[in-house]
């Protein structure tokens, strides 16, 4: 809502569907409270919809943003796995946690795609759902023409990373991340650059410095604050460990990264301390939607002013590309047509892509080494895994990827004591599931 | 040498290397004399050196544009084709001329590629020569590692008849070619858009009702002139009807089209002038040549000044972008790494690209209509053979391509006449083939 | 039923299906009288039914053969060319009469694989009907689960040659053609063998002198007798001459192999004979139908015996291997499934085979060389011209494909003459089809 | 020998090159005396020759297997890892010890591959050597036209136990390991059977019923003998498990398939018995070689007689087939030209080929299932990664594929310490590496 009350050249309205309804209409009410304010540029209508096929009928643009279960089955995800020695940052991507929020999410993402496929084929959608790059799969699996594609801010984040590392190691302050060139590589949230430059400046050596000097003590980024404070900072220890192991950068947060390796930085709590970042736990999840529950009430009530600022996300800069406003390069995951070349084809990639009026063109990002592709492809081999397991009910498959997770260390039989105790956790999101 | 001087945010010294010294040594006198006009920004100096490594050795740029042999060669190339009916517009890209040009150039493009690796494997290598996409394609094979790709305008042509498009038809007038986004894909000179906006417009209905307004006279282009005057120019009647027959929008110069087909639009002079384009005769060539090169006596000496104007060319912006001066997107020929998804692994295309201080990443272009792709893939299969040919010297397997060419309708036995004829007209550049 | 006569080790039932069930009743009649002969081996019967869906319900072989409309379109097919001097010797494979025989065929095809799919999803489907690359296509692209191949004895009746070949000069006389081993590339009517041994001796020297000694007159085969006598019968001239054009043994009869190529071989019917091969007229197939029919008539009237002798065709040897009596390397014609590194995936190829209990495994066929890559690739690409057009009755893109096959040499206008009265010919076969 | 001495279609000369020209020496006067015996059918000479190139020069075949290295370096592969809790049971194929044993092996194989393309560029290379997959790779990453492939027996042992399983059942006693025909998938001891069958009888619901007959106590082999009384043997429960975890045969010796797994069954010595299979200590092949030694005086100087029995191994029919001696389906190790659909291409796999006269013609393996497929590539993509790692010389990346390996579980610091550890043992094999 922020991004679309301050850019000037979009308007329109938005419908807002939600399986609660009484968020969708604070939402409306939030949103149209916005067109109120002379400062807002953006001239948005908001409107709560009781139905699916009411929010798609004729859309342009769709934007998917959904929580698979409620915390109670995020819990189970994130913390079950904690009984057998396994500790996840985020659990919401890949590790047991990630695989078990997928077997939810893809059920759902299937009925959105055939919403969406009859009621608005021709629209972009848009994914922030994580698994992103299981819930773009699954769209493009059960609709093939859907003009859908995920986007994801970590890119982002290591962007500004090296814009500010410019700062740090004296060779210019102020540099902002749009002026970072990267050639973006892998999968969402297990991204590598093999090229990052600033004003035809090749910053790998740069970067080599760089880790050389934060290395043992790790770096706070001024964005971040310390990472003591955040769950979702670090000091970007893990990044600059994978730099010295793989010559290449990696680009999410530490948190996410940590995850899809085996457990070299989350063998403990303490491990992960010891690298600078912190392990999400659900309780502060559950206190922090409190806060912002309460938030959304006090913009309903009109005690709160939503504070208007660019939420950093390229969803306005990538819808207005694609309306015909200026062209973009940016990051994006869609299906592989050929940009990883040493990647599976129709397997969901993140790479740069061209927007524009002509549509979404992925840019051929080039073969990664041989070692960070076998570790890409292990995740993407689970992901065909998982997908399969999903769309046929498959308990036997599912268990095939959990075990092939790196994560999932534990002897045979702990790991089937795990994933049985995760289904039974999470059963009233998998139905029609046979045992 | 106008590119260079009208841009002020470049700088450097350019080498000379011409198989004639002489006409190198007048092309220094030339630039050095354009650092010493007050109007002039790019400050170059050039210098004419006696060998191909002494042009090389530590370049950052490479620039090849030759003419293979002689106007001798080239005059057999062109019209000895004629005297079996074969008539060619150009015959430097396909046809029998394309392929006999081909089999002349590619061993003189393997000892360039050869002296490249040996002096400045990591400069950029910018080819103009035709064929395109063999010149290209021979850089590659032999040094795999060369960071080339090849240049050609007929493109930005299309794109410049889009923006006249939209003033004959009174949406805007005086649109610039670089407004017009396009999707561009197949191969050099045999180009197809399956997109085109302008600001968000989807240019195709406009298209279809540009092509049926002009089908019959055709359109004169501003830029062209008459198409009676000029062997560069047509009335676009080949687009148009390329646009009727296969949907999509032909991009590059009819007089190039209509060489990729069979005899269509070239069965005769007659037919050619029934479609408006002119054959352009080699012999204008040698007369435009000798022009030149009074011209060029005339600016060494003085008693003209060059004329300063962009040469409309994108060399200049892509060498910018290479060096870090800002990102483009524009349409390069480089071997396939998966950017065109339904020709082979290898073979030299014509798509997009993102140029960038981090490299040239070519763009996915999408799948072509079937019927398109098989056109293109027809003269991608007689390229790969032609190279074969000419690195194998083998007369017999340089055969098979000519036959296949399908400008190429005459008798077996007449074909076999020709081919013979050719071979013997331009055998002092085919030097130990087996006959 | 001769083959299944003579072969001991199988029995069964066979459902007769048939637009027209007098042929069905006959052709039951005819079966069921060879089960009282002594010296039957296998043991059959025969049965007649009223609709598809009884001949197909629990089959474990589908066998497809039929005549996709009736002789008049036929003689469209093979004969309305000729007014544009366009000569086809059988015309129902490639060229305007291949092209428009597929159009027919595909939706037959489509009806086929669908109530396969319902009724008889895991049974084996050999389809004999041409054109057989795309009747295959069809049947996989309308249910991908299918498990069908294409048979043809094209590439038996090239085995054969080499065998008499080795005592046409004098290197052992009786040579059986399965003792001839062959690997297959390309397409069905359109194969080339790049290897041909007999007992470990390369075939490829004899085959060029055995070209050489009877290039000029032919070789008459004994299977074939005079090739003046036999509209199935040539000399071998064609593929003699193929072979010193592109030094691989072409592997069909010379009547299919000329019309994959331009009009070489079929100019005229002068040219034809010129060649020794001959244009099937299709006043020959309806006189050699009315001939079959009076047979028919005799051998369920038992005025004349069926005569038992194996037909050649490997039909019944593959499907003992399919049931587990003994493995079979053959030649059969699937979707490429990387059996044909350089074609499309997909494309139905004919290669070598492994039948066995387990399946039908294709057997890697290599590459073949760059310029009959070409010549094959064509006609895959106007394959799936075509086949997109028989789904959508697109008739633009059928034209684009009628334009595009060797055989149309025609000017445009006279093109598209053609075409359209090759569309008016057999209208009754192409519903729904907008014009 | 002894398969040689036993085949009567053969004879010839065998030349002999051992690094240890006593060795070769010892084994040209047993080959010598096989001749004069009268049993013997196959006439051979044998020759010792003093250098590769005596051996190499005109050969037809050539077979390699060598010990990279010596039982000094082989001590560190296999039992440097126990001191970091990594059991391996074989420790020459994957794992610490299979990568460094291929770090050795690989410049040995660059020097075999240089060698055979001087020597006799169009000899059949047969490979025996360990890392099967590594070797074969190398070759013919150094000498692209090699004609090499690898032969291994692991498959046939697989052939072998579903054999016996017949008679186990009560289906049919006394079966040959030729009788059972099977579909194989995956690279080199890490093979997958999706399809088994004899005499057309499905023998997957059989092998369920024998897993379950025999899960809990594990199967002894006939052959075998008792798995506690040989390090080869095994009870098959690995097998048996993998076939419940993913429904497909893994289709090698449980020794070798434990070790591509995470340390599921080899976590200690006590688990691996307790899934009835031994680890291999290197000085039982200390022992052992010193036995075969001293056969090797005895059978020199004539006091004892070679026994004369099938080897079991398929290289001499494999022989025999490229010589024309008759077709031979059977599985192989090749480079991936599409035999193995869902793997890298040229990445060395295990399939069927087709052997004849006319060269090995690999057959289409079809897909993996995505969980079998993604165990496997993780291999593929480690050994592309040691192949980089070896040929460069490059310590960082080799350490990249050690800690990808399934048995690297150890904490990133230790698995420093073992990787410096292994590659101080074996430096005297690893010249001219930086560190």
């Amino acid at each position: 809502m922020s991004d679309l009350a301050l850019d000037a050249e979009l308007a329109g309205s938005v419908r807002l569907y939600d399986l609660n309804p009484e968020a969708a209409l604070a939402n409306e009410a939030i949103g149209n409270a916005l067109g109120r304010r002379p400062e807002v540029k953006g001239v948005w209508t908001y409107k709560a919809v009781p139905r699916l096929e009411d929010a798609l009928k004729g859309a342009d643009f769709v934007i998917c943003s959904i929580l698979p279960g409620t915390f109670s089955e995020m819990q189970s995800d994130v913390h079950e796995p904690e009984k057998f020695g396994i500790y996840q940052s985020v659990g919401d991507t890949v590790g047991p946690g990630g695989l078990f929020r997928a077997l939810r999410t893809i059920p759902m993402y299937v009925e959105i795609a055939q919403a969406i496929e009859k009621h608005c084929p021709r629209a972009w959608v848009i994914n922030y759902t994580n698994p992103m790059s299981l819930c773009t799969r699954t769209l493009y699996a059960t609709f093939p023409g859907i003009r859908a594609f995920g986007c994801c801010h970590e890119v982002f984040g290591t962007q500004a990373l090296l814009a500010e590392m410019l700062g740090d190691l004296g060779v210019q302050a102020g540099v902002e991340r749009h002026e970072i060139q990267v050639n973006v590589q892998g999968i969402n949230h297990f991204t590598w650059l093999d090229s990052a430059t600033w004003k035809g400046v090749d910053l790998f050596p740069l970067y080599r410095e760089f880790v050389d000097k934060h290395f043992a003590e790790g770096f706070t980024s001024a964005h971040d604050g310390n990472w003591l404070n955040s769950y979702f900072a670090s000091a970007h220890r893990v990044k600059f460990d994978l730099f010295r192991r793989y010559g290449r950068i990696a680009a999410a947060g530490d948190r996410h990264l940590a995850e899809f390796l085996p457990p070299w930085y989350l063998k403990s709590p303490e491990v992960a301390r010891s690298w600078k970042f912190t392990l999400t736990p659900v309780s502060w999840r559950i206190e922090h939607k409190r806060e912002l529950e309460l938030q959304s009430q006090r913009l309903v009530a009109g005690t709160e002013a939503m504070k208007l600022a660019s939420s950093g996300e390229e969803g306005i800069r990538q819808i207005k590309a694609l309306v015909g406003l200026g062209d973009l390069v940016t990051n994006v995951n869609l299906p592989n047509q050929g940009q990883a070349p040493d990647l599976p084809l129709d397997a969901v990639v993140e790479t740069n892509a061209v927007f524009g009026a002509g549509g979404i063109r992925p840019v051929s990002a080039g073969k990664m080494t041989p070692a960070i592709r076998t570790l890409v492809a292990r995740h993407v081999g689970n992901q065909e895994t998982i997908l399969e397991a999903a769309l046929n009910r498959d308990s036997q498959m599912a268990f095939q990827a959990f075990v092939n997770d790196p994560q999932v260390t534990t002897d045979p039989s702990d790991s089937r004591k795990l994933f049985d105790a995760m289904v039974k956790n999470t059963q009233a999101y998998l139905p029609r599931w046979e045992r």
